[in-house]
């Protein structure tokens, strides 16, 4: 079958590799549907994380399970099925707490080895899924093509979105900057919005981008960055800042952007991937009661919640993808991530 | 009048002062009952920030009003108040979301001038209190000798150890471990304990303080620190950490410590005065999803919610109280602090 290999920065290959077998007895085997390229995912693409050897990469996908081991309870062949972009059993005590990315005995895609040989990545034609059922989340009844997108994004980007927000702690009411346009940050307006915020400011100055925002609910942008986009925070929020900011980039830069837009008592709810390990200033958040929580978001505890609203219409997360393209085309999806000329893309095997 | 003042490190001497006089039309003079020496007055005596001049120091107290201006609405002469360690309107936006450490008309004891030509120490005969309406709280009825000390805690350290509690989330059926077995710290155990927490681990190596710690609720006691520490928290709760840890310290070790104690989706509550600046360690956070929440407690809010278990016995946080000194002996109250000879002294006017 075919499956995407990353070789070296900015060396993408779609590649024939092995089929997937089933060798744990908690597996299942998943013919992908739809997957797509994270912003993560850009990480080794350009050479910030090593490549030392060529692996397998991607880890949003949702697709239809051909067969599954002999141990698996809850899933069957022919559900369509929703795969976070992580493994998890569902049941160890931090999966119970509702932090499945911390799950004592799951993983990443395409990144080890310990489930049996092989942790495939998630951009290629079929899929073995480790600890299927406490991984995958089935979809019921029919599932229309203009339904992908959506339960696409259910995989990462809507959960993460939420999760920023629900980090912060957003609730009816609120007042909330969200730093970062991208796929994450568009989806963390839609989850602002769900959960009662009534001031949303997007911080964006890209015009597509900014548009979209507005569709999600974002009732204001603000374009400046730095002390400017500060001060713009503040104007808007009685002058002192929004009571929850969302951080959906992870730079120092980001952060820094987040702590000072949030209004003393408040809190940011942080989803960016931390790139290259910035430290957050103690002092000033001591000093105004500014809060920090989130991190690698758990959302395959989220999809539950979120389903039914994605597949109703009530949010349509799915708009955040601007860019269709087969599989084969994978490296021209990374280079249209990268240059910023799609937002969020999605493969099609 | 007498009042405290810090010549240079390790030099406090109490001296005749110019009594204080109503200025700013908004002030009350309240007559000192009781004051304290706080853990973060330690830093100008031990020389850690520095002395540039003799000031007045001291900013717990509670006493009787005196008399008021004739824009004071709320308070009287012959009122029973606390002071927190603050001064705040408790009317504009920041006071009104819960956060009157950050007023935006606020200021310290001590440490400015911007309240009508000084601000008094609180560790003094008498102290002028600008914005008395927002900064003191009346406690009704006959108050007995015996409830002085509880009293006196709600000015500070009371409402620090519940703020680093209500920081973290503390409810019901929660897992909290206290890093820090100072005054704050033990305030910490009684207001985890008061919020629900059914395992409450104290970290603490000095017995009489451990004593106490069990007395305020605490389940467990941890001497360990360091790696050990972390072990020893984990084989308390489940293998995976505490849900909730409360800093009450200050020091890089001791965030590290709280850091390193709480489980996957916990949340940090620190209300330790950061000494010096340490950084937090946001990879660490991000891949565990541990939050971190807190900052200088406001403690003005949380009075009407305290003083009412305090009254009735409740709970006791007068106990933290093991030195009571003449204000004429504020240099050996200090002495005794900082040599850990005494966990929180009482000073009589």
């Amino acid at each position: 079958m075919l499956a995407t290999v990353i070789h070296a920065p900015r060396d993408i290959r779609v590649e024939e590799v092995a089929d997937p077998a089933l060798s744990t007895g908690g597996d299942a085997i998943v013919r992908v549907v739809a997957a797509c390229v994270c912003g993560s995912d850009l990480w080794p693409y350009r050479g910030v994380t090593p490549t030392r050897e060529p692996h397998r990469i991607g880890h949003e996908f949702i697709g239809i399970v051909e067969e599954v081991g002999p141990d698996v309870r809850s899933i069957a062949a022919g559900d369509f099925v929703i795969a976070p972009f992580y493994v998890c059993d569902g049941t160890c005590a931090n999966c119970r707490n509702g932090v499945s990315t911390s799950c004592l005995n799951g993983g990443w895609w395409g990144g080890d080895d310990r489930f049996g040989g092989f942790a495939d990545g998630g951009q290629g034609e079929r899929v073995r899924v480790p600890l299927a059922d406490g991984t995958l989340a089935v979809v019921e009844g029919p599932v229309s093509d203009d339904e992908i997108p959506g339960l696409l994004t259910l995989s990462d980007v809507m959960g993460t979105g939420h999760h920023a927000a629900v980090s912060a702690g957003v609730g009816p009411g609120d007042s909330v900057a969200v730093v970062g346009d991208g796929a994450v940050g568009l989806c963390a307006i839609i989850a602002a919005k769900r959960l009662g915020a009534t001031t949303i400011i997007a911080m964006s100055r890209h015009p597509q981008r900014q548009a979209l925002a507005r569709e999600f609910g974002a009732t204001h942008v603000v374009e400046e960055r730095g002390d400017a986009g500060i001060k713009a925070v503040r104007a808007l929020t009685g002058g002192i800042g929004a009571d929850r900011v969302l951080e959906c980039v992870g730079t120092k830069e980001s952060m820094d952007q987040a702590l000072r837009s949030t209004r003393p008592g408040g809190m940011v709810g942080y989803v960016g991937v931390p790139n290259g390990g910035p430290e957050l200033p103690i002092r000033r958040m001591f000093d105004r009661n500014v809060g920090v929580n989130g991190g690698v978001a758990p959302v395959r505890g989220y999809i539950d919640e979120l389903l039914p609203d994605v597949r109703s219409g009530v949010i349509n997360p799915g708009l955040v993808f601007d860019l269709t393209l087969p599989l084969s085309e994978a490296a021209e999806a990374y280079a249209a991530m990268d240059e910023r000329r799609a937002t969020k893309v999605l493969l099609q095997p």
